[in-house]
């Protein structure tokens, strides 16, 4: 029997001061329950994403001066733990000294030497490279060391022999990615076992947040741990980690898996915490039932993500109140329920701009709101200010001083819609909150962000755009989840949740008349995540051709008929795409190259995880010889 | 004899078609000048900066189909092209299609084959995994690919042998970063050198320009033609590329290296050309005299990089009219002069927008920088509605709705300050920018950029920041170069290239007392500059220990002396340094997440060249000691 400690701890990127605290509170504690093992997560020292900082090598220095901190305190239990491996005499590809993710094992005050490999640390094998990930950007991996040092990757991938209580045993340790190798041709596990057996495989992770992600975790190293008949101890953290556009949740969710591959015990998500696991090796049995593990694929998990984030975020940015502007519709009102449960009433302000197009109806809405809430509330109407704008621009003389002519500018009713929308943001709401003594925040969701149906520097706007990963749909889920589970009462009006969601800058978007977006929601969330998140991205060729066999609906996943429904032919639906398609690959990259951090829960998220180029839409040769079929040869086709 | 065409082509990335009707159109100009062989930049067909386009099969298909043109097209001569290369029957780790950066040859309308190599092309050998480039993402190189096959490195890295004009030749097919192994431990020159020899190297690139980087590309290819003793040719496009955050220039600079390593050859800078060069090969001499290449290395480097680079953006994203605000000082005039040289006087609308802060010097100098360069002109005042914003957030009251009690906001001189910044950009320039109908421009500068010297949604705005790679010191530079070289007169004028650079937000930065910005940037400068660019990022760590050693300002690059003339004590210095670093590596990193695309021109710029978190300040614990030491121990050190 091995008493082992999972220490699924908040790590706090860039802080290797504060992380080693943490760890020696945590040794601490593991100590006096006993345990001979404490296994900490993947770059449980220096956090992971730090962005370049891995070139500034005083910070490299820090990190090994505060891993020599915890290999001190090893001094009767073994610890595992996560930190960059540095080789001061080579250098990376990029020319920089030689950086390694790395898994160090310290014990009796020492690190562990191990005669078959030659660091006294392992490296990770797997370096992803997808998503929000660059890890080949700053660390060297085995795949690389290998045939450097004229050896197999096979003859790296050994267990690590150790002696504890006495006892010998024999550990496959592994980082992360190396526990996903389903798309590499080298599997770190199937090396490790091959050299072994082992008694414990101990992924050590730093795994971000995603929805339905640990059920997936589970039925991957589920299947590993069967293949190899060995259990497996997987070891996360908790915390929030950004690449400056996107802001990342780590859930935990430590495991530890029999030797059938059945969860024996695993840590609650989102919650600093330490558990010990008494493992039951080949001599002594299995001792653990299987437990069940909770489901992370629906509404109540992204809330607990966001919630968790948020909160995180503020903390690290030290913010302690925000303003928030609501409109009366649903997502102003979902980020103040939302903020209002974080920060708490005191410190949330929330503010109606109304102009003459906001309608009594959505007006009193907000108010309600706020009284639902019983947050700090002002209403502070924005007409006298656009009317002066409006002025200043049409009014004022331009003079062409190559021939000193005179002439005015013409405002014109799209101008004034963006003049609204920034008056309340880059006016209104940014000069509340530094009033306030806070920040304010960005409502987009993941529909308006896809086609940049918003204005820079108006709605746009805010230090983080924490529902920018929800489409529309997931909004009004959230609003229901929220008046149903977190507040137990309607604090978002059901009239919000019912009314036509509308950007109110103009009579033609009267609310009262039932006029709104030009968003259809139920049909555009599901083609905007078909170009945005489908694994291989559709694009209007494979839209079209889906169109063509009959087969749209399925594929993108909204109601059967829909397409048939709004677009009576195939021109209007054509029309409808390339609308759709020219912004979400034109004017709303250029919008979302400013745009504030996204806070991601889906398995793509904009910024950093979905990197985009400003090159403008572009159709391909096969999408427009379909369309000129379908328009022309078949004559309306459907 | 063999007569090459370097086809210096302007790439249009994520524009198959474009790409595609230009390669003809240089084939058929290649014909017509009799060469045998053409040789077409990497990436030539699809672009090379395409984000995540890369996911999208159907752009795959289509980079396959208009390279199927480009085959057809070589009946007469031989073609060489950068394409992706697809091997639908293959996976990459990400688990998508595989693909690979590519080299393809084609000959009578049909792919080159080749017996000792697994495809029907070439692939990159060697990654770039730093600054902007992000090729290990989306493609499989050579390194990968050999062990998977069972091969070495040196075994795939093979001469490729054709028949041209009844003549047998080898040439040795690489791919930019191919020739830029120096921190690699696989070198392809030598390993197909080895394999060879070959007649002649050939390096398809898309290389961005940088400040000074053709005089190393010269450096450094010579240095490998000499070492084999084997002719090169470097065909690099031209054109614009970005990565949403940054914007790169290609210079091209394509260049023909004789045995010796001298250059025979090269093509004009930022010019999309066709050369046609006669290699002698060691059957018929040397026939080539070696040519004078200009250096890259100083501002008007930078001028022609920033003119060509702004113009191509204004193109790619349809703008043909500008508005600048200008403030009567240094950064807005050289912007001025700037976009005016590109798009004309009569597209560029400059607006002086005084508050009460602004003195009668610099308005007068924005009047007279709009007159010296005949460009369309008005004057807006801020005022009444900054009055009415502070009016506004000061006077409505707020009401507290758990207990209903009303309080009113306090407006800081701070507060209003920034009130003042947005005002002029989002509620002037942005409406301005509409009504004129085009886009306004961000002005800011590297050093301000640093440390976050801007307010966001304020002078922080705009579509691009041509400027925002450029030190204070660059732009005073490229003032007088705007002023002595391309207008030959004082368009920007003399005053305010002398005056004390101020804001003008407050009375405390009022420039007809020489009051101006807290950044003293003949050091300042120096400083973030070690900050962002040294190649291995300073940090206050660093900092203090050369200004210990005595070593500071040669170690930064500043003038000698200066940082005893700035602060006294060490104690002064030290709060300065702690002052810039907790804003460089904090508010600031939140600002730039939301600047505007950066144009780079230097060996680092901001976005997606330089990746950040934001994490907050760190100091390191070494820090911390050697501050103590000096404040403590050593009593005002200095």
């Amino acid at each position: 029997m091995l008493r082992i400690a999972l220490a699924q701890m908040e790590v706090i990127p860039g802080r290797p001061d504060l992380n080693t605290r943490t760890m020696l509170t945590m040794i601490e504690k593991a100590r006096r329950q006993q345990a001979q093992v404490i296994i900490f997560p993947e770059m449980s020292i220096p956090g992971y994403l730090l962005g370049d900082t891995w070139e500034q090598q005083a910070f490299l220095r820090d990190c090994e001066e505060h891993g020599r901190l915890i290999i001190k305190a090893s001094t009767d239990l073994c610890v595992f733990f996560g930190n960059v491996g540095i080789d001061w005499s080579k250098i990376g590809d990029d020319g920089r000294v030689r950086k390694y993710n790395a898994f160090f094992i310290a014990q009796n005050g020492r690190l562990h030497k191990n005669e078959n490999f030659p660091y006294p640390f392992r490296i990770k094998t797997l370096h992803p490279n997808y998503r929000e990930f660059d890890d080949t950007r700053h660390f060297y991996s085995l795949l690389k060391l290998a045939p450097e040092i004229g050896k197999s990757v096979g003859d790296l991938l050994q267990p690590v022999h150790l002696n504890i209580g006495g006892k010998s045993y024999k550990f496959g340790c592994i980082l992360c990615e190396d526990g996903w190798s389903e798309d590499y041709s080298v599997k770190p596990i199937a090396a490790i076992h091959r050299n072994g057996p082992v008694n414990l495989f101990i992924n050590i992770s730093a795994s971000p947040f995603t929805i339905g992600k640990n059920n997936k975790r589970n039925r991957v190293f589920s299947k590993q741990v069967k293949d190899t008949g060995t259990p497996l101890i997987y070891v996360n953290n908790v915390g929030i980690q950004n690449n400056g556009k996107t802001v990342y949740t780590f859930d935990g969710f430590s495991t530890m898996y029999n030797g059938k591959g059945e969860i024996t015990a695993y840590c609650p998500p989102f919650e600093s915490t330490l558990k010990c696991v008494d493992l039951a090796l080949a001599d002594d049995g299995e001792r653990h039932p299987p437990v069940p593990v909770p489901d992370d694929q629906d509404i109540s998990a992204i809330y607990q993500a966001l919630y968790y984030g948020i909160g995180k975020f503020l903390r690290i940015i030290g913010m302690k109140r925000v303003v928030i502007g609501i409109s009366g519709g649903i997502d102003s009102a979902v980020s103040a329920a939302l903020y209002t449960k974080i920060l708490g009433p005191e410190n949330t302000l929330l503010v109606n701009m109304p102009s003459i197009y906001n309608s009594q109806t959505t007006r009193d809405l907000a108010a309600k709101l706020a009284q639902n809430l019983g947050c700090q509330y002002t209403v502070i109407p924005i007409q006298e200010a656009v009317d002066l704008t409006v002025k200043q621009i049409s009014q004022t003389p331009v003079v062409n001083l190559k021939d000193s002519r005179q002439f005015n500018l013409e405002v014109t009713s799209f101008t004034t819609e963006n003049i609204q929308a920034r008056d309340r943001s880059a006016r209104i709401l940014a000069g509340l909150a530094s009033a306030f003594g806070g920040g304010f925040i960005c409502n987009a969701n993941k529909s308006e962000m896809t086609v940049g149906y918003s204005t820079l520097y108006g709605d746009h706007a805010g230090f983080l755009a924490a529902l920018a990963d929800l489409w529309k749909h997931q909004i009004y889920s959230l609003a229901r989840y929220l008046n149903e589970h977190i507040y137990n009462r309607d604090v978002i009006p059901q009239k919000t949740i019912d009314i036509v969601p509308s950007a109110e800058l103009s009579f033609d978007q009267d609310v009262e008349q039932g006029k709104g977006d030009p968003i259809i929601y139920p049909y555009h969330d599901y083609l905007f995540r078909a170009f945005m998140e489908h694994w291989h991205r559709a694009t209007p060729e494979d839209i079209l051709e889906w169109y063509k066999e009959g087969v749209l609906e399925e594929k993108i996943g909204c109601r059967p008929g829909m397409a048939a429904r709004l677009f009576p032919t195939a021109s209007e639906f054509i029309t409808d795409l390339e609308r759709w398609w020219i912004l979400y690959t034109g004017m709303a990259v250029a919008k979302r190259i400013q745009a504030p951090p996204v806070l991601a829960v889906s398995r793509r998220a904009y910024g950093f995880d979905h990197r985009e180029s400003q090159n403008g839409p572009y159709f391909t040769a096969k999408y427009l010889r379909l369309k000129e079929q379908i328009l022309h040869s078949l004559h309306e086709y459907k």
